[in-house]
């Protein structure tokens, strides 16, 4: 090979103009110890464990085996008491596990690397420390369940108007629009165990990318490790990232669906609607207007939908066009999926928080209602009670709407006689058609607003709940057996 | 209310400079017909069904009903046979079939839409269009998979170099890389395999948003569509669009790996590498330069990803902030899942073309696999052999390459004496060790790249994909018995 | 060259299962005709000037010149009255155009493509259809603007309350309000502006990607296609579409203001809020609800951000990554550009129109205004008038809301003695202070929402206005010369 | 107002299961001190200008205004050195500040905020830094710029092959490919200097949104603080945000032009390429395998791409649909700002060094050159020399090269009655224009592949440089005198 010019000759240029030197600038970009250390917890298990798989397939010594074993327990408490120092020239959490195994142990340190690489390693902790991420958003999540739940069966039979397009529309009630949230996350909270259990196999024993002639036991590493199995290939265990874009995938919906409930509480609470009265704990007030109750809180959980949509994003655009096998690019993974972990387990906490919190102006509710929300009532009964076609009776009722706006009243402010102009089949028992409080008991139908369907599906809830619970409860115990 | 403007008052501004009027305007961007023509098929069907039902729950007559159902059947296939004129003034699909419904039947018309509103009958046929077209990807990307097994099988044993950092790291098998995007399609279809179950339920009977008080049946509705379950809340069902990003979030990710194996090729296809050939059909060449075999598909699979996961991006951006319940908004949801999913449709389609098409350039991937990539080989041999802990071993076979390096040859041209200068432990053997063959042979790990290994996931994966054609024929039949 | 498997073998697979063969495939994903049709005018321009260049150079003869010329008028005459065939055989635009021409005038027609490629071609027609674009958006921009200027100019003084948090804070005008958009769109029509500048140099004659060794003259052919100058690198000049991506940034800025417009529609014209009146020709109403107007416009125009963000996104996934020169890649540009321009004009065009029909409730909005909005003037006279410190100012203004408050009364129904209870420095001018109208009057900082200020601000603006349209008439007249 | 529940009484639900207060988790999602202290310096000087201004203004006494000034100073300092001390309490950067003054100097800090709000603060703040990014990125840019240059220069005459679609196409120079990244940059510049001028308005004097009745001078704080001008309304000046995102946008085209580079590098460093050598400063070796070259530098730029682009979109969606004025969303822009600053400006100097350090292996990359690269200069020779229509000329060559292939030679190898065979115009002559260094020195169009082409274009390049460096110079010093 010809070279032009020497490649390792000290550059002359470096060091004039700018005052970084080479290994300064790629220390910058390089060394990820700033944000890997997060993974020390999994990345210490995941040593141990691949440890005694070592020891007990004779691959290493058990006298090795045990000292290494020691040596990473005393590194884990090192870290966990925050004694332990984290160096920027080992540049991951590995290499300064590794390294600091060493000054503990000596050279037997050294058998611990066999039959593995960074590359399987960090798929490993990475998808470790998903899990435990999944299974604490799924306690938040779920914790959200419950306080929207509590306001639910609160307000079942509190009216208020149902927007389209945020103009009033029909009465629904108040509790039946805080299920419809509780529905979103329990997708959410389905999609975030389908991840979980999709994501759960083991690439550890994959080694660079090609396995290993070792005589090493996947299945052993795997089945300890909580995964339900090691991954089928070895060069696709080493590559793929797509365990963090499923989830981010996951937590960017979820926050969508917290920013439309956040964008109703901030319209609820705006001055013009005046629906909800958020507290004390999640707005900030204003020393001179005290009336002024800025719900910080919610604007900021709509906010970080935008930070969540974009760790997506980044690691699309990061993962799209990369070829096999094992490549840098794939460090950048984390900060992402911390950052959105994060950014997603403080907006579902400060929205529960918001929700046990806020109080609600039921008045203010049921007068939003005045007006003719009740006029497809008016319509759907014509079309049982007269047999009219739905379009033809429709027309009908927006004739005598129109009416009432002429006499600058409501629907059941005009008379009998003037509705029976329009429509002669109209009865008096148009009146109990065109109340609030009837409109929404009558919508029985599967899933409808009924309050009596509010309160059956406020208990189908918490009995899901408390079956996950069962079944996480089962689950646990199993882990720690297994474990 | 006060205005300040007559607000009907013909607008004497439009005209002047600008030639649209409002009308024009407001149809460009209201009318969405032009795309929503495509849900046809399951509008049709989803009006079919609901008035069965009517029919069946005593809310419309028997002999409407008929009428209705009759003039539907031949609404379908005026559609079907392109004999239907879609007009702009009816805005939408829901419209142009009513409308059409009233032509050929009369007043009858009018019941169809009893205890139903476009709000939930949208959802419906776009749940059900997106449930179809996961059925046709799910095909498009088994048969990915099995053109991919095909030639994984031809290349159980062919050799290549492995590739870290784009740097030749380890001999690997051709058919063992291969084998790694069957596991990343493969988790694309679980993916989209969860997402249809989550879909399954029936916006249908929502009506507007708060249910309705006529007596319907949803759950025939549901199951009479092949749903599993009606919506368990109303207000949900009308102003959810969880499904259609949740399939544009399995597309992005789908389209990711294709990009990845797009990627690959155009590599392997390239000047220097020429690993492969890729076929005529899916190349452009050039009249002049016959050698040139530009990989025009692939490159367009790998700039098709970029479209996917604009449309989740924008779908996202749509939803996020958005207050409950149906705004016109989600309107906008229908063209980016039309064009996600015909893209990654041929992105699947021309990607198994190419795929099957292939041809393999055994001689050049093994000439590449020269040098000294069973280093690592070695390393793990002393390992084994003489128990030096493997941070040492490295280091030593480290010291052997350099010493290769100085004679400019590679590690099996170095005599046993010269290596055990460096490794006293070193015996004949190595030469076997250091083999190309032997090395992919050796590496028999679960998972690892050893031909036998390729075989058997080749003949799982072959298993797997007949087992889920027997599912999809039974559920097929089971279909075709209910509805 | 070794191949396994002899490429142009007709490949028995194909046929069977799916019945796309792969020609048909690769037309699917490679022909762009479908699209890039709508280049047609740009391409026929730019090979006119281009062939006009080849004639004065000498290059080609007169007569052969001659013919093409003829001939691309012709085409461009038959494109624009419809009469044109476009065919998936020649797919895309560039053969279209000249497999037409060598029908129409034979063999001549081989010469028009001396010393040029496609990769040059399509990013010359590119570039001048985005030119056209952004002159078009402007248009639709401005004529935004002036309907802004007309409401803002008629509701200088119509009081409402500035809403923070979407929490009434302090009274400003609407015409103020309005201002702040106008400003935006200033923002967008110089970034646009900037955008054309900077696309405006030439790719035509970087040929394949070198350079050609004809002796061409690209400054001719950028003049007389009102480039600037040609684009100084070859390479660059090929592979760039640094044009599109910031176009579609702008579009994208642009988008999102228009989302916040529509969002605050949408709320004004909402049943709580009730501060306009939307016209019919933008809403959507109900036959059954005449009282209900669906803002659609200004949802679709909120949605339509969305769409623009995800083609900025889809075009800069696309680019990433990709390695120099011309890719194939770079085919799929076009859409996303053609969909935002499409999307971005309509919501300029449809925004425009609402807000020149929308007609104010200028009483609800200030009726909004009743509360404690000037308490801050009241702090700021505190300060003013007694040198109280700010900070200390704002507390006592605190304690007298808080009176109020416990009063049940606003700050202005307190007697002087209240307040000078809490404050002995107020006087009776404090009734002054706290009259809305005087509020706004009072705030004539630079920028402030004094009326006086926004009619300057108007003025000022329309000024503006006069100003780009001289320079555009200039500009056009100038090119009118040139081209 | 009717509340159902008092919202102040201490809430039960917490604390049970989650121990996390409303207080803890309100200050988790709210306290911005944590990131937005990095405005410090801007905030301390805005502060600073603002007060001067006050007291010229005689708004506020020389004594008081004196003693703040002082305070201000003195805080910087403590910052600066470390020594200060942040508080969550006091929530973010501007409290801090304000807190520390009452410390420091009493109850005369209460005077600074007269006049002004944090609504207007924040947004002065934030263009402040972003100024200073742009003029840090511009730097490094240029840096990068010079380093492309001198290897420009270095390699004006080295020959490569010119990739289409990652097959070789044509020769080029090394240097003239280099050059086209120095275009790419320069309009990255470009862009940066364009968003450096629109936002450099000032909003200082906006208050909350509405302007003040203070006679404050705006002119006067907006030029102390290298401003062109007020902003012109102060509600846009407190809600846009255009400023960040349109700095997010250059970046992220500015960071996806260096992914291109980086994937180039990456390419040519690879195993089949070894077009170039990256110098071990960038690269991670393998103790094992001492000729891998891993270029971890590249790779991370590459992938880094991700986040800028990541960071856009955040904010993008994080405007969408945002009513003014100021709302708390508008917090969450800081960190995407931030980060996506850090990692352009690591991306750009890491890319700085990569090229600096970058060796080029001549023989290699001209050994790639051979085969029928030259096929296009022949057919070009024809049209000149033969005036046989281009594409005539194409067919031929087609021909001619096909004959090349059957003899398993190229087109330098073909005696001149072969070639005459085909086309009998061919002459001796032909050798010389199928030569590499011909081909290359022949393009000499304007922006062609010519090594006199590409020594006049770093020339140009250089001089452009140089005047940057001028106006920046006296720029600074302007500022200097001003500041």
């Amino acid at each position: 090979m010809t070279h032009d010019k020497a490649p390792k000759s000290p550059n002359p240029i470096w060091g004039g103009r700018f005052s970084t030197t080479p290994a300064e600038i790629m220390e910058r970009i390089n060394t990820s110890i700033g944000f890997d250390k997060r993974l020390y917890r999994q990345d210490i298990r995941a040593s141990q464990i691949h440890c005694s798989m070592l020891i007990s397939q004779g691959i290493i010594s058990p006298e090795d085996g045990t000292a290494i074993l020691q040596g990473l327990e005393q590194i884990l408490q090192e870290i966990t008491e925050g004694r332990f120092v984290f160096k920027t020239e080992f540049e991951d959490i590995h290499m300064n596990v590794e390294a600091r195994l060493a000054d503990l142990i000596g050279s037997a340190a050294g058998y611990l690397h066999t039959a593995r690489s960074r590359n399987d390693q960090v798929a490993t902790d990475l998808r470790l420390w998903i899990r435990d991420a999944i299974d604490s958003i799924h306690q938040a999540a779920t914790h959200l369940q419950r306080t929207l739940l509590d306001q639910a069966e609160r307000h079942a039979d509190t009216v208020m108007p149902g927007f389209t397009h945020l103009q009033a529309a029909q009465p629904i009630t108040f509790g039946h629009h805080l299920m419809a949230y509780v529905e979103m996350i329990e997708r959410d909270l389905s999609r975030l165990a389908d991840t979980r259990l999709r994501l759960n196999e083991s690439p550890l024993g994959a080694a660079a990318l090609a396995g290993t002639s070792f005589p090493i036991d996947r299945h052993y590493t795997a089945r300890e490790l909580g995964f339900h199995q090691p991954c089928l290939n070895s060069i696709d265990a080493v590559s793929d990232r797509d365990f963090a874009i499923e989830f981010l995938s996951d937590a960017a919906l979820c926050a969508v669906h917290l920013s439309r409930l956040a964008e109703e509480l901030v319209l609820w609470a705006s001055t013009p609607f005046q629906f909800i009265y958020l507290s004390d704990s999640f707005t900030s007030g204003s020393s001179i207007m005290p009336q002024k109750r800025n719900p910080d809180a919610a604007e900021l959980i709509r906010a970080k939908s935008g930070r969540v949509i974009g760790a997506l994003q980044s690691l699309l655009v990061l993962m799209k066009g990369l070829p096999l096998a094992y490549v840098k690019d794939l460090q950048e993974d984390k900060v992402q999926v911390f950052e959105a972990a994060d950014a997603l387990t403080v907006c579902l906490t400060a929205m529960a928080g918001m929700i046990t919190d806020m109080s609600v102006n039921t008045e203010v509710m049921r007068a939003a209602c005045n007006g003719n929300l009740t006029a497809t009532d008016l319509a759907d009964w014509l079309v049982m009670k007269a047999r009219i076609p739905f379009r033809q009776s429709h027309a009908k009722v927006g004739n005598i709407v129109k009416l009432a706006d002429e006499r600058c009243c409501t629907l059941k402010d005009l008379t009998i006689a003037d509705m029976q102009k329009i429509e002669p089949a109209i009865t008096n028992d148009v009146y109990r058609v065109l109340d609030i409080d009837n409109s929404v008991r009558s919508r029985t139908s599967f899933g409808g607003t009924a309050p009596a369907n509010v309160l059956i599906a406020v208990g189908e809830a918490r009995r899901r709940l408390l079956a996950k619970d069962g079944e996480r409860g089962r689950a646990e115990r199993r882990d720690e057996t297994e474990t």
